[in-house]
């Protein structure tokens, strides 16, 4: 983290904690510079940033204002259903999917950042020499767990990030994705129920979906993410047998659980011996001052296990993610092999010899400033464009937003009107067991290099108002 | 299919039916030229071929003639139980597995062929530009069913076998095992039963075993496969939800359908509309006249999930398979991307490049030939050196042979006799749900680059002879 980036930080928590209001003028550069004992670039600098999130603006020959808070408020905690259900939602998430990869759609509805935020070029160019350096015979000992030398910077990874995760319990999977089913199946049995937080990533409706398994939700905040009370009691009512949460801009919400928090969901699901499959993927595109840990990193007894994956990070289309499964590693690494035998090895050098160059914290800090800007514009956009009443997450990392809109705007409607203006929206429907979040949405706005986002956020904005009005 | 090697192909057929016998001496090869019409080179040609395969000599100054069938009989065609079985042999499997994987290890219990036997040279040469050229969308457009020039490319060559298989039916997965898992669980439910062959891959029963699905087995002749009269009684027996075949050479038999017979299962089983899941990873490694057609291939209604990879024929560790699963397509669609999203796109573009250069057909040529005269030499050494009253199959492609060793012998400890002298093998335990086929061994000879080759199929020969003796 810069110095520049630890200021602009510092004065977003000023903001947040209300310290500093709207129309409140930021010291000038030359004051903060010697207040602080830094220079006047890295206050311009800090400036500039938080002029691109949104946060202040220079008023011409004057100096920097805080913001009104022109984006809408939270929504608030969802209030899942106390039953546990079995999932079906596969038909519709398809139908949703197969929208956001139609030609010349606005990606809005898209589970992916834009490809054109990475560094492809650069990790094209490692292929080649990475498997002409290989001694054929790797080719069938990398089968299996995955190649040594990836895992090894994996088990580095978590050490940077303070948690201590062994080689040995690191499993290279095709994408997190697998990795996430593997440690499902690897800790359940078919009609078993399972705690997932309310709204939900639809995959992970898949997956119990897959398996035959049945849901239970648990509430949870919008920016502080699951609701431990509420988790208490879903375990004290359901024979619980596992947890898939994303402690870590969690995926609609965007939510990030404070460390206080994961330590103690860990402690919660430990003593009771349930598994916690945690889901971290987006855990690297935090805006905030430091990776957020993983749960994993309060695990003392192995019963997290951590999934993550290069593809929203590093490597789209490589297909390269890991399981470190804890005490289940050893399940997870035998489901692995009957599963798909190992994961593609051109994929797995070419990121351990990115990785072995250097580079990746460099590009991962601009992706993370690109995304925050992103994401204070699609804020503006939704303050000035979306009905009355809407509400809005303005989460800390992470590239989606979770829309609440009025209650009367069918976001199966909204998504296919905005398909007809060629807008692909993921409409709340996906995001639960019961089909609960009629009036939601989740909008992501990592293509911040498509030129016709805010055009098109706009347009959904008024497709809404049209049908707010309407349907009142 | 060149000219010597349709010669070669037609003296092979006259041998195998006895129309030339031990001791027969050939045509001259100017006699030969003139009766057929083809270059002396040709003939030579063909007779080379033949005395790498064993079946001719060369003797000085006299002519070639024909081999004493040295090797020893096949074995008999097991008789399975009747009763279906749930499958626990995993954690067998993972201990012989572990073994096959240990350094300096001569690895005649291997699953995999000799990774110098590819083009690993070319194929990674293709990597870099493959991905260079790639519009950065296709990452996310390329993801569930593949990249559609490859999948083209899958389809055509189901043309040239003379199948007929539309691109749209074809799902790319990471290597033929994900395939043949997504088609057991696009076609089962946990408790059905699912027909399989006797003896039969681990890897089937390992998925059986993960999805809990019950095994029933299927008497399997050595060189012609699946009996079909033993399958009718079957299906009368059990309610059998799906099948999963090897119709061409089978692991660990090498037995090969005769195409009438491939057409007759197709039928029995289109009759009762129950699927056939068609493991064909094989079917490029034929020592015969032309590649064998699939099952798949006499399919008018989309019962059979025809899967294969391109790991065992061209490109291992890149982790490229591919189901074509005919009705059940759509469902294998969504089972991948609800498992593991998509294929890693380096690979899936480094092959379709690679086929669109040309030279696959020269290098399985090659590859063929090579394995076949490995084949022939393995033969000699069983039959020189393995106890009297062992019998051993002969296939007609693919690089396993099985091996049936006299009553007394345990393969279990002849395998752990072996890796005691740096040797694995793959024990007959592992080929069936009820750990029949105790002593019966399953033998690779896909390494011909290892110089050891020779010496520890002698070792494992006179293990034997020690086991036999001792325990007569």
């Amino acid at each position: 983290m810069n110095r520049y980036q630890q200021y602009a930080h510092e004065i977003t928590a000023l903001i947040q904690a209300k310290t500093l209001r709207a129309g409140d003028k930021l010291p000038s550069v030359r004051q903060a510079s010697a207040q602080r004992g830094i220079s006047p670039a890295t206050v311009f600098a800090a400036y500039y940033l938080l002029e691109a999130r949104g946060l202040i603006s220079a008023r011409p020959r004057s100096g920097y204002y805080v913001n009104a808070s022109a984006t809408p408020a939270e929504p608030a905690t969802a209030r899942p259903t106390r039953q546990s259900t079995p999932v079906a939602v596969s038909e519709l998430v398809f139908e949703v999917l197969a929208s956001t990869r139609l030609p010349d759609v606005v990606p809005l509805g898209s589970a992916f950042p834009s490809p054109a935020l990475f560094s492809l070029d650069k990790l094209a160019r490692g292929l080649t020499p990475a498997m002409r350096s290989l001694a054929p015979q790797q080719l069938v000992e990398d089968l299996t767990a995955g190649n040594e030398r990836l895992r090894r910077h994996i088990g580095l990874r978590y050490g940077i990030k303070g948690a201590t995760v062994d080689t040995a319990e690191i499993v290279v999977t095709s994408g997190a994705m697998e990795a996430l089913n593997l440690c499902l199946q690897a800790v359940t049995q078919p009609g078993d129920v399972v705690a997932l937080e309310s709204p939900t990533f639809y995959s992970a409706l898949q997956a119990l979906e897959r398996l035959k398994l049945r849901a239970v939700e648990v509430a949870t905040h919008p920016r502080d993410g699951v609701d431990l009370d509420s988790l208490a009691q879903v375990l004290a009512r359901h024979p619980v047998k596992a947890c898939w949460f994303m402690p870590n801009f969690q995926n609609p919400l965007g939510s990030l659980m404070p460390a206080a928090r994961k330590q103690a969901l860990v402690e919660l699901l430990g003593a009771r011996q349930i598994p916690l499959i945690e889901d971290d993927v987006y855990g690297e595109l935090y805006f905030g001052t430091s990776r957020p840990l993983p749960a994993k990193a309060y695990d003392r007894q192995g019963w997290v296990l951590h999934c993550s994956s290069f593809s929203k990070c590093l490597a789209p289309g490589y297909r390269v993610g890991w399981a470190a499964a804890g005490r289940f590693a050893p399940q997870v690494q035998r489901l692995k092999i009957m599963t798909s035998l190992s994961t593609a090895i051109p994929s797995q050098l070419a990121i351990a010899d990115y990785l072995d160059r250097g580079g990746f914290e460099r590009h991962l800090r601009q992706l993370r400033l690109v995304l925050a800007a992103q994401q204070a514009l699609a804020l503006r956009l939704i303050a000035k464009h979306f009905p009355k009443g809407s509400r809005v997450t303005h989460p800390e990392g992470g590239y989606f937003l979770w829309l609440e809109l009025p209650r009367q705007v069918d976001a199966l409607q909204l998504q296919r009107l905005a398909l007809m203006q060629h807008i692909s929206l993921a409409p709340g429907h996906l995001f639960s067991a019961d089909a609960r979040f009629q009036n939601f949405v989740r909008l992501n706005y990592g293509y911040p290099d498509d030129a016709r986002f805010a055009a098109a956020v706009q347009t959904v904005g008024e497709l809404a108002c049209g049908l707010a009005a309407s349907g009142s």
